[in-house]
């Protein structure tokens, strides 16, 4: 299982030119999570085919309009369809607000159960860990109060080596227990210890989601091995003060973030309504950082390592 | 000047088979009016090429997502655009609060000055006015409090006859003064009573706005005059107890109002997701109401006489 990620919104305050509000959807394999609803996310879904039923958890970034203006419309959709499983969601303390008052004025009393976890301004650590990830936060330096989210794959079991297998044929109960860390004694009698005979796996996914926030160095070390890092690139050079000034980066400034970052990969996006060719934003990132990508609506964008 | 009414958004609840959410506008001439805001309303308007700024009244019937979830969008664009221009907004009192808890989210300060009329619950009667168009409102049955509204364009001067033009030719002045209710003495001193060279103009536009609503007759004598009806149709007849239940209509009930009203036409919408085949709700409105429309996207409907 690799992550991979899908763009249902690659724009920034205004849906132009075909680009929707920012949305993407991070596959981890057996759930989807959803990173920021913006108007119209559950018509851009329908349109990619992705089974909103396997949607599990939500995370907001912050509360400008376009990270959040279409999570009401699809948690209504979801009561509409009946759903029964939990929804998790992440996100300011006030969006709990918005909408409890939402649905008091629809009188709507939800099928399934909202699992609000609210994150708190400047909280920085972990807000979930199961058997296979771990999601982690981090302020980013935005108009108002954002975060930044890290998924990164557990590396829960150790792999076997292929030599040893072959040669020992161990039965399936002692695979088991060797990829849990335990060592084999063979039916002669030899024992192998476990750090012989197995290998840890390098391929672990990792990725990190930092939108909207201004050039900043300081979140670096809160992207230390992460392979794939989406970054907001909202102007390009041309407009590096106007991005200042917004609280906003520019391509290149996402670039050195991923570069500072040892990333492998980067994924650009919320892009400005005045860039009409992309391009122009992605070369000046590759400049800084070559695998660079852009997030084109409807285009999943898998794992690197 | 007559009215037009182009449907940016035909669905019920659920955005689906490339239906959007309620939203319709209302061309007057030199305004537009905007009749509720579904989740996507704006992105619609490009599409469909909409001239934003044009519009200056907003009329939200009520609150359950698929009529107002795209509002803080579109209004979030009109700050992002700059605008200047006041917007009047109508709806329940609760979207005040709704609205304010948003704009206070994302720090935002509006460009432009928003105008909320509260409607409150079970009100009935007139809501605007000025020289050109009167509005009303009154409350319908459904789930949540809801109101239709009645756009009426007033007679404000009567027409001259042809014949007694091209027979006296009367100044420019006197024309004016006719056309205002006064009487004409011509230069040989003949006495012309103004109900002799007059008329009342017949064709003036007059629209309804009625949605969502079970089937209820109690409403007609508020569509007294109106030439077309806007009028939800949920359902088709295979569904009309599950309409009564969901206190939505069908296609039938809402040409059964328009024959009571002795509408000109009939304007349905609000389709149940379940119906791919919209000629069925067409064809069944059509037997008890001939002159019946489908809202279908994108397309306009012009006023009928």
């Amino acid at each position: 299982m690799n992550f991979s990620i899908l763009t249902l919104g690659s724009a920034s305050a205004l849906p132009v030119k075909g680009r929707n509000p920012s949305a993407h959807i991070l596959d981890i394999g057996e759930q989807l999570f959803l990173l920021d609803c913006g108007e119209g996310t559950q018509m851009q879904m329908q349109k990619f085919r992705v089974k909103i039923s396997k949607i599990s958890k939500i995370f907001i970034t912050h509360l400008h309009g376009d990270h959040y203006f279409g999570l009401s419309g699809l948690l209504s959709s979801f009561h509409l369809y009946r759903r029964t499983d939990k929804i998790e969601l992440y996100g300011p303390p006030i969006l709990r607000d918005i909408l409890d008052l939402q649905f008091k004025a629809s009188n709507t009393n939800l099928s399934f159960e909202l699992d609000f976890i609210p994150i708190e301004e400047n909280y920085i650590g972990k807000i979930f860990e199961d058997k296979n990830i771990i999601v982690e936060t981090f302020p980013l330096q935005h108009r108002i109060p954002t975060h930044a989210y890290v998924f990164r794959q557990k590396n829960i079991k150790r792999n076997i080596n292929k030599d040893f297998v072959e040669a020992e044929n161990p039965p399936f109960e002692a695979i088991r227990s060797i990829k849990n860390g335990k060592d084999f004694i063979s039916e002669s009698g030899k024992l192998f210890k476990n750090e012989d005979i197995t290998y840890v796996r390098k391929d672990l996914s990792s990725f990190a989601y930092c939108t909207d926030t201004i050039f900043d160095p300081s979140i670096v070390p809160h992207l230390e091995g992460v392979n794939t890092i989406y970054h907001e690139a909202t102007f390009g050079n041309d407009n590096e003060e106007h991005a200042k000034e917004k609280h906003h980066s520019t391509a290149q400034q996402a670039a050195k973030i991923a570069k500072m970052s040892n990333a492998k990969q980067l994924i650009i996006g919320h892009y400005s309504s005045r860039y009409d060719d992309l391009n122009v934003l992605l070369s000046e990132a590759k400049e800084v950082f070559e695998n660079t990508k852009l997030a084109i609506e409807g285009q999943w964008i898998d794992e690197f390592y």
